[in-house]
């Protein structure tokens, strides 16, 4: 520990310790310290297969081969895996309890996390040793980070995310959250689950829509940071969507369901990794999300997460193609993997006045500045801060359908 | 970024960075980061001097004097300090509002969480440029710790505590939190306040009894570390009571207060530097806080937290005396000094029962062990992990007045 001295150093260039300055009088302290922080993804196929030790021992300290767990399980996916799960841990003779809850966007509330806390309660949960299982789409993993974050203040949890959006984006990086009086994410943490088994096979039994709505994230990161996740996408977007994202042994495209996965994680994880916390307010992964928080909130329940995402990148590549960033030929081919990949460019609620909402309340969160990343090219990113209304507007208008724009104008 | 090895580290031997291993099929990726975290705690008095310009400055961004801030005060502090708090901003230009609530043990809930989190919507708090200022005792600053930590996932704040115990304890640590379904504190998050100011002439409109409870914490680090403070609050311990610690020019024991003041901060501050986020369950700085929890809980609203704390304390050392670790001498001048605070070494809801299960609940929250900090002497303290039944009720008859202990059993 340091003591007084005359000089006080800057806060930032300090090493770990209690430093005290000051006269008795006017005496002051400072507390620096960095918290680490690891965690891990794994790909791993045959998660529920009793011969996988994988899914028991994660996030247990080895010397506490586990005896029970709290699984906390999206209602649709209980029903579809309920007894497969229950019939694993009992194979490997775990102790177990369900806790069944609804999670989709109407109900990513404060109340769902109380649920989830009350079910920790009610099994007993001691601070470290047992970490809770959650297995759901992006909702409920969301849901169940902010409960684990808070229970005494963290407790450790796993995650095994059963949409695209969840093995891609929702269960990889730090950040949990719900929703507050119609604000989008407005209560959260950063607390990420010590591990996160991603199982491709849970796709098999999701929506088309929801693929389509996970492969918006996978196209974020291919437009903002890898050409060769595009050409993928591009190629096979259509089939990707159809075969659900399965590697069908011998099928076409064998192996490329897997790269795509594994590409768009690796992708959002190196952009994740050196700004877990968001300390940087630019974030190239905020392509796609700076208008939809807000299109995504005002059409509730039509749109889903990566729809929203899919109608802003849409609308940011037009920006970008206005001021050159992006040429026509590019914004076609992005246009045009969208639609293969299900994706909508637009929505009706979606109005110049809207938008120009949505950045307002986009430059609050991100404290002041814009920050706005477009497309430069395909596979690159720039930040621009200087959008105006006149521009939102005409952009907007590059995107609207003609029949509806005749609708709403006449 | 490292890529693709053999072997695999264990994670937490590495620097930073994003880590790839493993075939294609069963891929897996370490994410290994860290997040910094300094905050500051300044003694500071004449806070509300328009002239001193320490407050409006906390916590802002030197590029941004600050001209907006949004003030969460609790009730009985408005009503006594709101308008100089008001005429301190006005003086000096920055435009305000005020978030008043109550804020004792009973309100301590999410429900007051979510209505700080509403002002701040209503006011329209940004990311990071304007924090948030707290004023008031520990149950408004945790309130006001986790609805900035949430709101977000984490926006800055400042403390102001207005209680004994805010300023030595509750005001000067990272953890935030509310109680949910009975369980102290069930709910929280670790998010100091960038600055914490102190100007103990707050403590001039305190009742006495909440000086006694704020010296009940004063009292735990001087018995667990720090031999000086003990001889302070043995030699002037009514008068500080009495005075409301503060330091009264010419006056017997001048300067005394300030230092009972600082060396509790300081010696609290040195603990919790190297664990801010307790990866370490065993933390001295538990003493007096293994059986008050559900102590203060179950007597609520009876006793306040540092009267459960002060009963806990009289508990642990009436264990370690009949372990041999505290001398009856040792013992009677620990419990002098209690009197002389003004803090209960008992209350008629201390049955063995309810220690024996006080134990219970403690050892889940430190995952399976005791570690439950006694007494080694006076300014020293030592762990034991082996209580047993018998031995509570042994030392908890060693402090049952006679009266009520024949009152119970007959
Ligand atoms: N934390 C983050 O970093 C992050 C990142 C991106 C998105 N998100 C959040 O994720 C949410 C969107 O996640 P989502 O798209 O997974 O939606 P979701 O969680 O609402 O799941 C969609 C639906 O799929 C069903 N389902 C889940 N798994 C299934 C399966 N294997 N088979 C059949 N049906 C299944 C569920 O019943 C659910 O209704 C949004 O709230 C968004 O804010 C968070
Ligand atoms: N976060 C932590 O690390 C930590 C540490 C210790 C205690 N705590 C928490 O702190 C809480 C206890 O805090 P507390 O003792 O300050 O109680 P408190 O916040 O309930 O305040 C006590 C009362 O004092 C009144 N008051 C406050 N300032 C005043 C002033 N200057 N003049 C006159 N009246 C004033 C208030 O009306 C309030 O009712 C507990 O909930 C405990 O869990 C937290």
């Amino acid at each position: 520990m340091a003591t007084t001295t005359s000089a006080e150093p800057a806060l930032d260039s300090e090493a770990d310790g209690l430093y005290a300055y000051g006269l008795p009088h006017q005496k002051h302290w400072k507390v620096v310290t960095s918290k680490p922080v690891n965690y891990e993804v794994r790909f791993r196929s045959g998660l529920l297969d009793p011969g996988d030790p994988t899914l028991v021992s994660a996030g247990a300290p080895a010397s506490h081969i586990p005896q029970r767990r709290l699984l906390v399980v999206e209602t649709q996916v209980h029903a579809l895996y309920g007894e497969r799960i229950s019939a694993y841990f009992s194979a490997r003779s775990v102790a177990h309890e369900f806790c069944v809850i609804d999670a989709h966007e109407q109900v990513k509330t404060m109340e769902s996390v109380f649920t989830v806390v009350s079910a920790m309660d009610r099994f007993g949960v001691p601070r470290r040793r047992e970490p809770v299982i959650a297995f759901g789409g992006g909702v409920l993993t969301d849901i169940v980070g902010l409960a684990t974050s808070l229970y005494r203040r963290s407790t450790p949890y796993v995650r095994v995310p059963t949409t695209l959006i969840g093995m891609i984006d929702a269960g990889i990086g730090a950040k949990t959250g719900v929703n507050f009086e119609r604000h989008k994410n407005r209560l959260g943490t950063y607390h990420p689950s010590l591990t996160t088994l991603i199982d491709p096979a849970f796709l098999r039994t999701l929506g088309q829509r929801h693929i389509s709505n996970g492969l918006a994230e996978i196209l974020k990161i291919a437009l903002v940071k890898d050409a060769r996740l595009f050409g993928l996408l591009e190629t096979h977007g259509t089939r990707l969507v159809e075969g659900r994202l399965q590697s069908v042994q011998g099928g076409v495209g064998k192996g490329v369901a897997e790269e795509v996965l594994q590409r768009a994680i690796h992708g959002m994880l190196e952009e994740l990794q050196p700004n877990l916390w968001e300390h940087q307010l630019r974030r190239i992964v905020d392509y796609g999300h700076s208008f939809s928080p807000l299109i995504e909130m005002n059409a509730l329940p039509e749109l889903l997460h990566g729809e929203a995402v899919g109608i802003d990148m849409a609308f940011s590549t037009a920006l970008a193609h206005r001021r050159g960033l992006v040429t026509g030929e590019q914004q076609s081919r992005i246009r045009q993997v969208m639609r293969a990949l299900g994706l909508p460019l637009w929505h009706r609620t979606c109005t110049p006045e809207l938008m120009a909402r949505a950045l307002d309340e986009t430059v609050m969160h991100r404290d002041g500045r814009q920050h706005i990343p477009l497309p430069d090219g395909i596979g690159f990113a720039r930040f621009v801060d200087d959008l105006g209304h006149t521009e939102l507007a005409a952009a907007l208008a590059d995107l609207v359908p003609r029949g509806s724009m005749a609708r709403e104008t006449t």
